[in-house]
């Protein structure tokens, strides 16, 4: 079994194999930009991993492999200019550094490429698969977004609806991930069904997480201050499930501090907080998260290969969720 | 043989039964409202025009052209984003009606579907090969786009470019459109090849034509007023091609009339409309043009099949180019 590490080197030299050294430079000098930046390649080397489980040999999985990962860029890209980000992994977005137009097509030849690696898998005969596979993914990434977009404007955001948006900007790519590098392998229909189900509860996990720790999180383990989506009124899983659970007088208290300009920002942590501890929102969203990690962690069991071929994606799952907080 | 009114009328009712009624709702609406615009209909009738060159039945062609005419539209919406045009077919534009992120994001997901689409084709063992050339088209659209975007910025775009744009950006999609159809027909590679530069010509033709017309043609006509090309200092075959061949004077004098800020607009049109006829610029765009045309018809001729079978692709080469101008 080839070791985490071992898969990320592997595929940043693939990527660097097909750096697009193309014209109009206009074009490609953007996608260059953002596929440099780099990031830990997850989304990769969870289709390498998948592969692996099945087959040996990695490199049939590299084109579907390198398919996500510009896809992901992608929907990078093009988000941040909706969300008008300025910044990206620390450097300037494109739209920031090219502008506009070379923000958005570059993302479209990005898309396009994404499809173009995909189709070079071999043999042939997995194409058709793959492509409905990956048009599902793309398509909810698509979804996600406008929903998360839809949930800035409305304040009628209920908790399904959120764990509905986030399956599908973060949850969908990583589960399709899985199971693209397992078409590949030719890995039957029930393995395909269970890989896809542990990288969706993984990743519906993972985003929990993530907004647990934006408000719990250790500041000095996590590098941030926490209390970020409070202030930024970021409909969360906290704040979702303490709407649902609150009293009239505990949601005019999250609804005085979630409109309106606040200058305190201190004292708007502390209030909305209060109400948390009130409603135990810290040990549900904990509960939660914890219950998609234990499914995710069931689904992967009952892929019917060696446990020791799964060593991988378990450390993988542990990168990207710990429950041990 | 079916006639061209009858393929529209068919792929209109296979837009119609694959509308986007679909949530959410802010990113689907965009969609169909695009979808709805209308227009001829071109890309996705010549689709259907060359898979009737060899199969009777046109429905299993039907998926791939409702794939190029959204791949069409979703150029058209992140196009008119990036030349930041309010108006299109007489109605505002999408990131006009919807605003930018819905521009992008239905954009985005109408060139997911239009894989989605394609990847419906049938038998399944099409589908690799359909992938190949729409992803090598899509690419070329890109690349178009970019160029056209260069150009405007930059002076020293050149005629060879200037074709190698307009090839990209209109009739590569035209070429694919019919090499998709024939595909799906499993038509032989040779028969391929000639429908492809067929198309590819005729495209080229086609917008030389565009080029001449806004110019030379007549006004009642062509219902728009002549110059609006030279007005905008829109780098055109005409413009190109006097560059070419202008002597240091002539220059000057174009040079004078496309920089900086010209009041008087008749004066500018009459201006450079004396240095193509000094250059004999009509003349010599006619001949272009004539010249791809032909070579157009040669390759619809080389097609190993009935010439009966090609009269709607005769006639529809006819709408798109009229020699008698």
């Amino acid at each position: 079994m080839k070791t985490i590490a071992a898969f990320q080197a592997s595929f940043a030299a693939y990527l660097k194999e097909n750096r697009f050294d193309k014209e109009p430079v206009n074009l490609y000098e953007p996608v260059n930009y953002i596929m440099d930046l780099g990031g830990k390649r997850i989304r990769p080397v969870l289709v390498l991993l998948a592969h692996s489980l099945f087959k040996d040999d990695h490199a049939p999985a590299l084109p579907a492999a390198l398919a996500v990962e510009i896809f992901h860029n992608f929907s990078l890209v093009h988000d941040d200019i909706m969300d008008e980000a300025p910044v990206r992994r620390g450097k300037a977005t494109i739209h920031q550094k090219f502008g506009l137009p070379a923000g958005i097509l570059s993302g479209d030849v990005m898309l396009i490429y994404a499809y173009q690696f995909l189709a070079r898998s071999k043999p042939e005969t997995v194409i058709p698969d793959l492509m409905k596979v990956f048009n599902e993914i793309a398509i909810e990434v698509c979804e996600g977004q406008q929903m998360d977009m839809d949930f800035e404007q409305d304040r009628d955001c209920n908790l399904s609806l959120y764990l509905q948006m986030i399956e599908g900007k973060t949850a969908a790519l990583i589960g399709g991930s899985l199971e693209l590098g397992a078409i590949v392998a030719d890995a039957p229909e029930s393995d395909l069904f269970h890989l896809r189900s542990f990288g969706r509860k993984l990743g519906v996990a993972f985003q929990l997480q993530d907004d647990f720790l934006d408000t719990y999180g250790d500041p000095e383990k996590f590098g941030k201050k926490p209390g970020g989506d409070i202030l930024r009124n970021k409909k969360t899983f906290l704040v979702l499930k303490a709407r649902e659970l609150a009293n009239a007088k505990q949601l005019a208290v999250l609804d005085h501090w979630m409109n309106g300009t606040i200058h305190d920002e201190s004292a708007k942590i502390k209030a909305i907080m209060e109400v948390f501890e009130e409603l135990q929102i810290r040990e549900k969203t904990r509960e939660a998260m914890i219950r998609f990690h234990t499914e995710s962690m069931e689904h992967l069991g009952s892929i019917a290969v060696d446990s020791d071929r799964k060593n991988g994606l378990v450390e993988l799952s542990e990168l990207l969720f710990d429950r041990d907080f």
